[in-house]
């Protein structure tokens, strides 16, 4: 299902484009023609955004036929197909930019996250996506991440209780802050702290914190952690991790590793429509 | 100005991550607590979205007050002063991530604009942009690319003619694709062809050309080009250019030299809220 | 703050209202006549959407003055201010219906509570919502609810996990089912799964549940079952709740009673802009 | 025909419940699993909402299927059945909580709304509503109106003449208004006059009033007023009618009983989707 | 005020012209250049539509200041202003087409319904305007026509009641028509029917209609009804009614007569930006 | 294809006369009832906009069909069909008016093109628009022109670089404008410089100018700019062009005459719809 929050985003984007027409393809090609062509990969990716790519073509012209040969999540090597369309010649050459400026963009985020999730395989950390998205593209980049074979973290300020150290400074300590969060927030919702120094940990678990973030921690000092925490909550690590390190974060032993680049700075991979 | 489908595009992105609400901040803050803090470069950037920002926190609380030390296009060192933001506590930290992500995205555009164009300084190549912006960001995506001292090409599909291959095969010959496009175009856009060897450049010059593509040039091939089309149209070259190999391009001696890259593969750079 | 979703909620509910011209105010009275009113209780309640009523009054006339007297979540008695307002008199009457019907509506929902939330005081019970909220109030109704003092349940389907018998079943067993959640949610969430009979608990428990939602259980059962989860999970109690029995449930020992009727059938309260 | 604005409120609920996604049923369902439901009447109702709850179904995903087995207005014994839904099992309960938060309030109405009718039946009276909607549900709750048996009273401020005491006083009398009012307003609406008192009502018919509107009269100063009018204009009752007065009110003899409960406190009636 | 509707009208006018931005003013104006003007009538013409002019150039920019010199509704001679401009020189330069396409469109309207209302002074008649307005200006339209000195007929489907030959000949008959219509419709619209031969007339009276229009009636045929008529229906004239034969229809003794080209064919008038 | 711009439109445009609902046909016809009908030229027109008619009738009713006759462009006789709509009476009666009011206008706009072009037949002179279009309309209006037979100005204020006074003046001199402009706009746009006397032509061509408007010129001094330009440019005449005088214009050899009339001042023609 796209959202209505997510069709307004690609009503944007084809305005944005095409909303005064497209003056080569409406001078050159008579409002009959039609032709097919085929989305292809031009270097390895795994793919995400098909159905947006689908709801592109088809906003443009639903007359457009558009057939997907493989689904989020798969792998494509170099001239696979992801999609065919029929249509309006015309309607096609419209739609095409704008169709794969998304396709590029979120099979960047998800190819880039199928790295990070390989080079943590076998250990028991889960690569996780942050709030560091693309603004108005939330829900796009998140589903990126998952078809790529990561883990998504909170979705909204309103869907998971992070308490930062400027909470922890406005309730006097750790355990002041867990507590308050504790009483107020939503009981389906665990209370995690971030942490900046190993000293932090033991208090953040008295005052019962479920969930330990180890921000900018070292590989090293992230095992102790894991040690120290031993199975009293869910440990989670962010900050400087990058696919040179994220092997050394995840053999450490946290549960989870998040990284912001997932999402704000997944080069685009290269896709093209072959008529 | 900030056009409507901008303010569209912010309020998409304010309800994504603030729609529910703020469950941290909300059960944390008291609602009277206000407090200041400084937007800050955590590397050497060139700043973009500045205005942008100011609107994210302004539309999350009319009472916030924004002051903006530097304007867009401005280079700054690691520490440097994007902003001062005063207010409710609560307000500020609500619109944090959705700001930062929207300045760290476009100055991120605007640094890689701006290596770019040093590359080329000296030469009369101008670095350029593209089509390939995030969809929903076009105007801010083009904004950041003049702020990076880029210019821009055609803003959407009917702001500029660009005659490919495709177009050609429909009619036949570039001649005649070329007199089509000037017959219906509007007399205030010049026609521009995509060239992908040598041997068309002639061809669309007689037909009348006024922009000549060359896609997929070597520089070598590129410098052929100029010196055949010797200043009858303007030359632009795109296509597997990138940092390594633009300033081979730019001595070749074109007009514009154009790179998706620029916006559709821009990492983000570091920018904090810092309290 | 009122988020842009809000916002258009109440642009929905002036332009059903006042799209047209208000034919009689505009016939009456010149443009030129400004008033003064007071916004009053008409019967003791809670009041609760104070700021959207502002904002209906702001939207129709941004020279209206609107004057709080009150915040919400507080008690009035029949005859107390909630606020004054200023303005063309023609203004002012435009927006009286729709800032009441907002009002009285919000104020409905926070007076429910209170009476929920003192019919349970001395107990360890939390009273709180559910998603059962009026389409396109939920952040509206969900604040209504915090006036009044409850507490909020999930904001959306995103926002916690909460496994019903469909998903038991489609997954064989409820240890499947947590497991299966488990793996795969945000971390931030805690897994809340739904019983219908005692013997269910232990299998909830031993998967893992962190909440267990006890559904249509009398108050002896969810006494039974309090003792049987012994603090190994958060217990909520929902179904068959009203203000009859709330007490006797709250007195079993859970948690949370979730009670739909807060903002399904809140009665609205007597509220009027007196001249 | 769903009108714009409620489409628009369609995606204002489906948003706010879905935008994020529905974490539950998106870890436990598999994609292609598919299941059907009914919607059934857990009481006694009278429907209402119908071509609503299609709509949500069909957004949320097109390929769902709901085939309604009832229209908007009939009654249905506990246990009868609304519609029944096919499609992907994900969608089916992604979208089932706004399509019956929709039902149960509309539905409500449409239930209260006979009861008043019921009430009257054998006298000339016909229940209408006010304007005393749920804001961005106007024209979904006068049709519930409709659907209960009641009729409607103006839509908006611009479909009718209300001449009130606050427009009487800006105008120095009854008589100046009315004439103000029938020689500005468009020629097909007629002019309504609020009367408190029966002295009032002989200064409107000679000021050419078509209807008078009796607030806050007994059912023996109503009973009086109607035969001091004797047909020479609409006699509107409104003010203190509930189901245990409304009798009396229409024994004596008004044209209209207008009753803002029907719209502002309905209780939401029990209707669920059994799979 | 403007309505909700207006505003998204303004912002896709502006969207339409300057969401891209201003390719001209950009490049040649430097930021902080500041200039002012003056709107000015370069024809006499009777003004409307000064705050739509105000709310096109505070869109673009909060900073532009504009004094409307006079309101809605007076006549200028050529030469004389309406209202004075100042600000930053690309913000009004970039406004201008966009406001004054607003002023001359809407200021046309008023100004031939002001020839119109001229045209009958000293008659019974006045002017009104019909649902032939341009799609999406309905509201502003309206308040033209009420700015030329014309009244408002229906301002949609919903605030009138007008029975035409398709209705009658679904009812079987004149007198069913107006009785379903009368037993359904809200109690505040009166019952309008078209009727277009005399020997209709009788039966619309006798079945209780309110309002009689005479549709393509000659001036003569008019006057004859309207002595049938006998002031027991207001009295309507549309259809073939111009400058050169109102006067005569008016001299016919109707209350009303409807004039779809006041907003359908009014020619823009000239108004122009003075810097 | 339509742009989500102009579906917003269309959606404004039914929900300012339909958003009520449609009381007189809600009463008279049964829900089941189905009729058909025919969209008819009362009088010779061009026709334009027959897909966003049929947008307005499926929007209003899915299961209305409508079978277009002739396309854009086509130049009809009294009597003859431009579409036939079959479906649900309600849908058809309630949607008449507002395809009739885009049909009537857009057509008014595409006969008085066809009329200038007509009149300029056998000249080297196309009749192009101007951005003097109904806010709201511009990308109906600009097709509309099309259909008339005439060309396509700039889009908006992206799509093409034109220089006024008031442009020249902020830079000192045409030369100084048009370099300037040459620099920094898209390389895809040409300069246009209007003038207002001759000796300013020359300028303009040194400084580089690509279209040269001149404005307000006489036939005879357009003759004399014509030679003196010899080619060099595009010539473009705009001010003071009406039917009677354009044949003068168009034989003084000018390439495109710009009629702002085209669009802000075509009167609506007669279109109907019989059942």
């Amino acid at each position: 299902m796209l959202t209505p929050a997510t069709l307004q985003l690609i009503d944007l984007a084809l305005e944005e484009d095409l909303g005064r027409g497209d003056v080569t393809s409406e001078v050159i090609f008579p409002v009959e023609a039609r032709t097919s062509g085929r989305i292809v990969a031009r270097e390895p990716l795994v793919v995400a955004g098909v159905e947006v790519a689908r709801a592109v073509f088809e906003r443009v012209d639903a007359q457009s036929r558009f057939d997907a040969v493989v689904a989020d999540g798969l792998e494509l090597k170099q001239g696979e197909t992801v999609a065919q369309v029929v249509g309006a010649t015309r309607s096609l050459l419209s739609a095409e930019r704008t169709a794969l400026n998304f396709l590029q963009r979120l099979s960047g985020v998800a190819t880039l996250t199928r790295k990070f999730a390989e080079a943590v395989a076998g250990t028991r950390a889960v690569i996780c996506d942050t709030r560091k998205t693309t603004p108005g593209w939330r829900a796009l980049d998140k589903a990126a991440v998952r078809a790529g074979g990561g883990a998504n973290h909170r979705a909204d300020l309103a869907s998971g209780v992070l308490i930062k150290d400027n909470h922890v400074a406005a309730c006097g300590s750790v355990r002041a802050a867990v507590e308050r969060a504790r009483k107020h927030a939503p009981h389906g919702l665990r209370i995690e702290v971030e942490v900046d120094a190993p000293e932090q940990i033991d208090e953040a678990l008295a005052a019962g914190a479920e969930v330990i973030l180890l921000d900018n921690f070292t590989p090293a000092a992230v095992a102790q952690a894991v040690a120290q925490i031993a199975g009293r909550a869910v440990v989670e690590v962010s900050g400087g991790v990058d696919l040179s390190t994220v092997r050394a974060y995840a053999e450490a032993g946290p549960d989870r590793i998040s990284v912001g680049a997932l999402t704000h700075s997944a080069r685009a991979v290269d896709l093209a429509l072959d008529f």
